[in-house]
């Protein structure tokens, strides 16, 4: 690792040379496939995005002059290359460095991210701030093809103007999953056109040839001169929003790359540096199966606080499977999630009523609501953190006109190693207070299982929420028609009720357990029904304290729902809700996070006898 | 009225002569004239699209066939021409029929609105379910240029694919603000690509007449082909990202419409018509003020519950002129919404600092926080409702990076005739559970100065909500910087505490005198800092019965979250959460509505006795 130690020694990307950029590149690959092959990550993005990282800081003044990433999953580079190599082995590790640019963690760090389709916009910010204080300096944000047909960047784009930022497209005509849509097809022409330089050349020679036409000919191809460079190079979409286009260039070419960035540097105005990469690029199974090495799981063993017996994933897709089977007015949508969510295993046997929609949730719930309006049961298998992307449309579209759209919403809780941006512990506290909505969470696979096939005949608005992790096969089961609520740990001598959702059923159990071998006697419901709330079943355990606990943010969630709907019965209650404290968790296990946010058995248990000791 | 009597008796659009279907616009105008000078509502856009809405109804098989309308704004033709033209009188009034497109009202409503950017994604789930249940239909979906740049908009023309969806673009240049960005410019330039079909011919004249031209130039003309077209036709754009471009055409030549209909119909792919129409059309005032017009204050007046000595918005402005006046790094964004923030106001001293993205909530959120990354303090100024576009950014972007971002949210709480989409009574639901924030709620004029001035030097996301309507001069202040929280009627002998937000402030002021006539004492506290939450203040008040008070969604809004709050602090309350209930509120006058739910002095104070009496 020889240069990259010179970086830490004080040498700085500009000093080298082109020989030892390129082993630069090398040892930056060498690097990031030999900890992420430890700590897990996203290995393909990331080697993708070498070349155009190196370029960038060696044409750039850093930190100076501000880089953001789209998503952000593409920055291991821009982390080694700032200060961070010495580091790099602590990549998502509990207390280590974020997988993710983070303002906080370095000033390299221009802007944080996690979700798509921020760059430009906050690009087009800071390149105003500077305007407005007078600071001469360069933002450039790096997009993929992805992101950049995301809502927000296109609004984005839309306001650039003539601002004088440089957005690097980083096209490996792959998001997450394949991609999708208009501009996937158009980008495909665009890299398809070759050899365009070649003929604009043979073009001038030949015209120059004919000989005597008239002006009439010479205005004809006057006027027609940016056409024939919009029909060839193909540029022309980027140019018709005010780009000016500079590619399609090889994203792995460095002395192109710096060349280009170069002169996009000094235009002065809007520039869309097209790059064309390869995802995995450098190391030969992840260019095979770019997906497969999206995201990486750590060959270390997660230290794992949760039991896994059956996976929600593969039970989400054997309901849906029998649901669809015999259904045929059923659809589900995804949002560049397909693998991520399960849905890819139902797209061969429903190739039509199957809808990948590309990163763009916003119009997945809308194009749920169209669904429904038109009669047909649609799902949309979403992960909590990114149906936040969604939230108007959930109050605008589905709730306001009472559409029976079901969201499969995965990845609620703690979700590990991503961090802050990808746990899903805000779905409750914005979806309770969504009028019309029934809100599930199951507790095991069985529940699971039962809901999606109960929500076939809801003709309202129905949110499923269930973590990423593995559950229990589990307990005997009440059907929810019968009773909302079950109680899963009686007892006739309780001092307290613990109402526990989803995910904190087990732990609720397992931490009365504890209790019980204190003599503290606790009563457990699995409160499967988040909304509607059984006034019953509260009305009756209004006499005792109630311990509400769930993975969720404990502000506006289930907790804070129990709390205003016993206020609106009448009813008196001593109350504490258990959930995630008013802050951002950072990124570690799942089993780390829990246990630091107080939300394994053992901190369960201790605030239980606390509460109850009150 | 003629036309439009014969159509409630039985005969169709379809039915009429070319010469009838003109006077049935003219019929339709001075309707929706008529009605908009009583009721109040949109003139200018419903103006503009008369003709396209009667080309529609006669080109296509409504209801069979589905109309939708994004944003819903210029629905009233569509209105008059379904079966609602007897009723069209209550157009916006308590009861009666709404201003927007709703569901419930009719079958023909094949959709609902109110926000920008959901039409084509919803349009695009109607075609598809129609496919998946093996039905031929049309759906048409009715877009401004305004809306068409949204975000959501450009996610789903991106996923159209070959859906035979029409996409009419309703273009008048301006949506509700002068309109912004890249998009509209290329529009302007489309629509001033005068006399290319007159071009075209005299080329292809021009160029039968050189003579011996060889094989190479023929080929070169031939690749030209598209090129030509697309320098010309300038359609460009949307062909690029899939569209059969049509257009662009005058939206007011209904014979022209007609035709351009039918044949978008028969095409049986994506179209896009490109309509140029004129707000207002047809009434000159509108014509020529077309801003001034888009929403029209009623003649008759409202019965207004709200005293007002003062206007919020011209306090804001007030406020935001002296900041920016002293402090050159500060900066004010709005979305598409510079006349009904105010911040138009602003533009002429500030127009440097001054930013109005289009209708793009979420990507203004992100400039924002680009903005403060860069050093420079932001504002936001916008609806309440419009803000909940920009949920996940307020926590991916906003909070998480715990950057100083100032949102003055305006048009919160019940804002009346343009109804549930236009309530703002969700705020303090997606708000509060945000780590990191500042909440505060201004119950009168200084309040709101004070505040905003307080914000300056704010180094954390602030929110600061506050009605569309005026507010009170009022009382006496205490620095918020002594004390968040402000007693604005204290009893010793106090029964209970009201503890009321904002608007609800003297409400609950006149509901307890109203209750101490009766000898019923209680104490109220003007909660102008929601969040955080002053721990002091709730363990002084946890032992008297606590009546939370807020025009805001009872579920997940102050009153959860004191109840949270308690429930952490150990604090065992007796609680009556006020607020909305769990269900949209519909139209009406302000006045008419708090009434309905309860959250006039009348309706307050009755709760309060009843809580008290238990």
């Amino acid at each position: 690792m020889s240069i990259l130690q010179d970086l830490q020694n004080g040498k700085t990307v500009k000093d080298l040379s082109m020989d030892e950029l390129e082993g630069l590149c090398y040892e930056i690959r060498r690097e990031i496939l030999s900890v992420v092959n430890t700590n897990g990550g996203h290995l393909s993005s990331n080697l993708g995005a070498v070349e155009l990282t190196v370029a960038i800081h060696y044409v750039y003044d850093l930190p100076f002059d501000s880089l953001l990433f789209d998503v952000g999953h593409q920055c291991y580079a821009h982390k080694l290359l700032s200060g961070r190599a010495k580091d790099f082995d602590t990549l998502r590790t509990y207390g280590g460095i974020s997988g993710f640019p983070r303002q906080e963690e370095s000033e390299y760090d221009a802007y944080g991210a996690g979700h798509a389709g921020t760059a430009i916009s906050a690009a087009l910010g800071l390149i105003r701030a500077a305007k407005i204080r007078g600071e001469q300096k360069h933002v450039i944000a790096m997009v993929g093809d992805g992101s950049f047909m995301d809502g927000p960047s296109m609004e984005a784009v839309n306001d650039i103007g003539e601002e004088p930022i440089v957005v690097v497209l980083n096209d490996n005509n792959m998001a997450i999953s394949p991609n999708v849509g208009g501009l996937s097809q158009y980008l495909n022409r665009v890299r398809s056109a070759q050899g365009y330089w070649n003929f604009k050349s043979r073009t001038a020679n030949f015209l120059k040839k004919i000989p005597g036409i008239g002006n009439g000919l010479h205005d004809f191809f006057y006027k027609l001169k940016n056409s024939v460079k919009v029909l060839f190079v193909k540029g022309s979409l980027f140019e018709a929003i005010g780009f000016t286009y500079l590619g399609p260039i090889d994203g792995h070419d460095l002395p192109m790359l710096i060349r280009t960035l170069k002169r996009a540097k000094n235009l002065n105005r809007p520039v869309l540096v097209h790059a064309v990469t390869q995802k995995g690029h450098g190391y030969h199974p992840a260019e095979e199966e770019p997906g497969k090495y999206h995201g990486v799981t750590p060959y270390i063993v997660e230290h794992e606080s949760r039991e896994q017996d059956v996976n929600y994933k593969d039970v989400m897709v054997d309901a849906m499977d029998a649901l669809m089977h015999r259904n045929p007015n059923t659809a589900i949508i995804t949002a560049a999630m397909l693998d991520g969510t399960g849905v890819e295993k139902l797209t061969k046997q429903y190739p039509n009523r199957v809808f990948d929609v590309g990163i763009a949730e916003a119009h997945a719930v809308t194009l749920a609501c169209g669904l429904a309006s038109g009669g047909v049961k649609p799902y949309f298998a979403v992960y909590s953190t990114f149906l936040q992307r969604g939230y108007d449309e959930l109050l605008h579209d589905v709730a306001l006109q009472n559409l029976p759209v079901t969201f499969l919403v995965t990845n609620a809780g703690l979700t590990g190693q991503d961090g802050a941006t990808h746990h899903g512990v805000f779905d409750l506290s914005f979806a309770t207070h969504l009028p019309n909505v029934t809100i599930l969470a199951p507790s095991c696979a069985e529940e699971l299982y039962d809901m999606i096939a109960w929500s076939e005949t809801a003709t309202n608005p129905v949110f499923i929420r269930y973590p990423k992790q593995g559950c229990h096969a589990m307990h005997t089961l009440v059907p929810l028609e019968k009773s909302p609520w079950q109680v899963v740990s009686i007892s006739h001598r309780a001092k307290a009720v613990v109402l526990a959702v989803g995910s904190m059923v087990p732990v609720a159990m397992m931490a009365a357990d504890t209790l019980a071998l204190d003599g503290i006697d606790i009563e457990v419901v699995n409160c499967r029904q988040v909304k509607p709330l059984p006034d019953r079943m509260l009305e009756k355990y209004a006499n005792l304290p109630i311990i509400t606990l769930e993975e969720n943010a404990v502000i506006g969630g289930f907790g804070a729902y129990v709390a205003v709907r016993c206020g609106e019965l009448g009813l008196p209650v001593r109350l504490l809700p258990i959930g995630v404290p008013d802050h951002f968790v950072l990124h570690g296990t799942t089993g780390q996070l829990l246990h630091e946010q107080k939300l394994d058995v053992e901190g369960v248990a201790l605030r239980i006898r606390e509460f109850i000791g009150k």
